[in-house]
């Protein structure tokens, strides 16, 4: 097991582009209009384009994948609850908070924020560590 | 609310291939070796590349966004178990099916199976439907 402890954080801000959007959109095939169209998505309740949901997961996976375990880690479980919207050049704070170690297992907080500091999407995953 | 049913379901098969895979490291900038390295995939528990489980999670969110329910769908939450790899190239099935249906609100079943018919992932999805 490598050098982590309870509590260890890593914080990354990270905003969204339009051009980051579509290619998500070509690559997962998720054309939801709340995503693509500008008229669609400023009529509807969120008064502008958001970022795919998955697409913010992913920063929470590079983040596990590639610094905290890092490599050697096996994704188990992510739960996540997508609680605001997050506009495309929005910029977010994603935090990923160790909260737990048992045997090769960690548990982790995921959450990511908005620069109000209020909760956009709140998560925890399970990671199998091999490193 | 649209003219959906408890048990109401989308299958797709599905495969993700090299160039996919490399496509949503360089949008996400997870390069775990799992993903990237043959030879470090291939000397690891898997034997061979994985897909990165957010770019399966892809395809749910796809089918709820553009399917079932479809546009007018809101993300509110999504918990996601990878309890097998799903290999580059190698065909899966997606199966989301409606588990319930409260005011505006769907779950659903999200799961992903191999050609054995094993569970690659299991997960369950909540929108908020609009449409």
């Amino acid at each position: 097991m490598g050098d982590f402890c309870i509590g260890q954080e890593i914080v990354e801000e990270k905003l969204f582009t339009e051009d980051q959007v579509r290619r998500f959109a070509e690559l997962s095939g998720d054309r939801n209009p709340l995503h693509m169209d500008e008229g669609y998505a400023g009529r509807s309740r969120f008064h502008g384009r958001i970022v795919h949901g998955i697409l913010v997961a992913g920063v929470i996976s590079k983040i596990i994948g590639t610094q905290l375990p890092g490599e050697g880690s096996i994704y188990l479980e992510q739960n996540i609850q997508f609680r605001k919207p997050v506009y495309i050049d929005e910029k977010i704070i994603v935090k990923v908070k160790i909260t737990g170690i048992a045997n090769n297992i960690v548990t982790l907080e995921t959450n990511a924020y908005k620069e109000d500091e209020c909760l956009a999407v709140k998560g925890t995953a399970k990671i199998l560590y091999e490193g």
